[in-house]
């Protein structure tokens, strides 16, 4: 064994069950040893010089500083112009990989079982771009924008990430067939990525062929990348397949190590504040996070102990089938954390 | 009991097994003494004046005059600038809406049991509307085209049909979250389709949500109107949830009745001819075609046998898991049809 130094981390709780969800993770994660310390932020958008919504200078600061956040459930107001602060945290920090494994949980029974693959999302550009035009009265243009730089980088990042993950396949989503230029140049930053990584397979796949083969046989999937609004789509429906956002941990991956970590759940607000939620989901990205700060063995023992508790049945919070507290599944997955040891 | 007149239909028998379950599903009709006459064309795209695809002059002619197509799968050949046929057939014909019921069928297993809904699609603008653009070297933009018109159409299209099919609710899928103004606007024809049709239900749902929720519980769902791509996407995953293409019928429906039915799988090549392909879905397809007609007797009668010899499985397709050839599936269903009488 060797030490690591603690490492600092920001903490965006976030609103609704954020809070207590997070106080879960902060609990599980202080039985396990993990060398962390968490520098708690609130993240609310607030308006700049000239109107431009941004994220406080603290919590920009803090990230800045820290590179890895992890961050639990965020409202968005409803306010004209106002942007979901998802994405804002995402344009951000330029966060331009949104990373979703989707593994099926023992004991938590889906349609499916053995589903064990990675949604990887372009996440700064497509169909995001924001650009929109009235052409004329009635008739209106969005613009999907797709370059060759961040679809290489996203293409790039999908090889890497089968290769350190111990990944056979990567599979680039398309609709080429519909959308020649901005598909075709994604896919061929795709095929040209494939020719830089020959150990890794590579295959191409319409999305709606993939949508209806993933229903069918999720099994056949491995890693898989695409352009943004695909991949909004097919992270969530691969989450359903397993259980949902309840226990699907999620990353938004930048340059230079810069990440958030973040369960993609609501806020739930009407169980809020009343130890019922379910802390799954922000503990399974805090994982991912432990992971991608190389911590793979504080890493295996916490998702040990989660997917244990899951599998035993005995302390599940409402929503996995149980009756239990968040407090209560919490201790439990602790318990199991302390005999693992 | 009344009596119609004989309709006739342009058949496209198409590509591949195109004239195997063509002549699987013209054979059942008779049996089932359906009041169709088939007028047959073939449809390669042919290239006009200009360098313009087209479909070829009988068959447009041909489908000018009848009004309602029935169709086989097409092969779309692999030259540049060569469109898709079935694009090529949705925008000769102004087939602005495409509708796919997806009902679970009994004794066909799948992970999914009393599935019951239908996508209806808008077919001619939104991602599909094939303007695209080189800005810069490497930056390039695809141009979702929304249109009042069209989303008014499509909308009302939705309502009406709920109505005419007694089904209870309309659900918008949208992205208007991100695309404020496209789906917005679409959204907007959605709502406004609602307030006149105060006797069916309406939602409105985020496409990604209705991914999430559709793997999880597809019973929850009705009529369903989208945008192009989307229903590219949903109607495929909807046909995975109860069975694939094999089994799944499909109408593009224009203004003044005209409407082409069509089977959405491939040409199948590699079984081409050899007289083991699975007739259903073009089988469906026509069922619809006769419900379009006014013809529900026989849609009945023939649907009604075609799922008996599914739920009876005695003599299947390979594909349905069984191990018999086409032309004895074909007579199963003529068979239970005359007991039927
Ligand atoms: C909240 C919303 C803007 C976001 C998106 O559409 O990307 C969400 O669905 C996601 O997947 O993170
Ligand atoms: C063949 C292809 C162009 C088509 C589409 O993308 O619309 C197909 O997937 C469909 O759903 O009819």
């Amino acid at each position: 064994t060797f030490t690591h130094g603690i490492q600092t981390v920001t903490l965006i709780p976030g609103d609704g069950i954020g809070p207590e969800i997070s106080t879960a993770v902060m609990k599980i994660f202080e039985v396990a040893e993990a060398p962390i310390q968490w520098e708690e932020r609130n993240v609310t958008a607030i308006q700049g010089p000239g109107g431009k919504w941004m994220i406080p200078a603290d919590a920009k600061e803090s990230m800045d500083r820290n590179k890895i956040g992890l961050k639990g459930p965020l409202k968005t107001p409803i306010a004209a112009g106002h942007p979901s602060m998802n994405l804002l945290l995402r344009k951000t920090f330029d966060l331009y990989a949104n990373v979703r494994p989707c593994v099926s949980i023992e004991g938590y029974k889906t349609p499916y079982t053995d589903v064990n693959l990675v949604t990887i999302r372009e996440n700064t550009e497509g169909e995001y771009s924001g650009i929109e035009h009235v052409i004329v009265d009635g008739v209106v243009q969005s613009i999907k924008l797709i370059t060759e730089q961040a679809s290489q980088r996203i293409a790039e990042y999908a090889f890497e990430y089968a290769k350190n993950n111990q990944r056979a396949s990567v599979t680039a989503v398309h609709k080429a067939n519909i959308m020649r230029m901005s598909d075709g140049l994604f896919l061929r930053k795709c095929r040209e990525a494939a020719e830089k990584h020959k150990d890794v397979k590579f295959h191409e796949m319409y999305l709606d062929t993939v949508c209806l083969n993933m229903v069918q046989n999720p099994t056949e999937f491995d890693v898989l990348v695409m352009p943004n609004l695909y991949g909004d789509i097919l992270s969530d429906l691969c989450a359903g397949l397993i259980g949902g956002l309840g226990v699907t941990p999620s990353g938004n991956i930048g340059a230079n190590g810069v990440a958030i970590f973040e369960s993609v759940h609501g806020t739930a607000p009407d169980i809020a504040g009343k130890d019922m939620a379910n802390p799954t989901a922000l503990l399974l990205s805090a994982v991912m996070m432990l992971r991608h700060m190389g911590l793979h063995g504080h890493a295996k023992k916490i998702e040990t102990a989660c997917f244990d508790v899951i599998r035993d049945k005995k302390v599940l919070t409402k929503d996995l089938g149980g009756n239990s507290k968040c407090s209560e599944f919490t201790e439990a997955i602790c318990q199991r954390v302390r005999d693992l040891v």
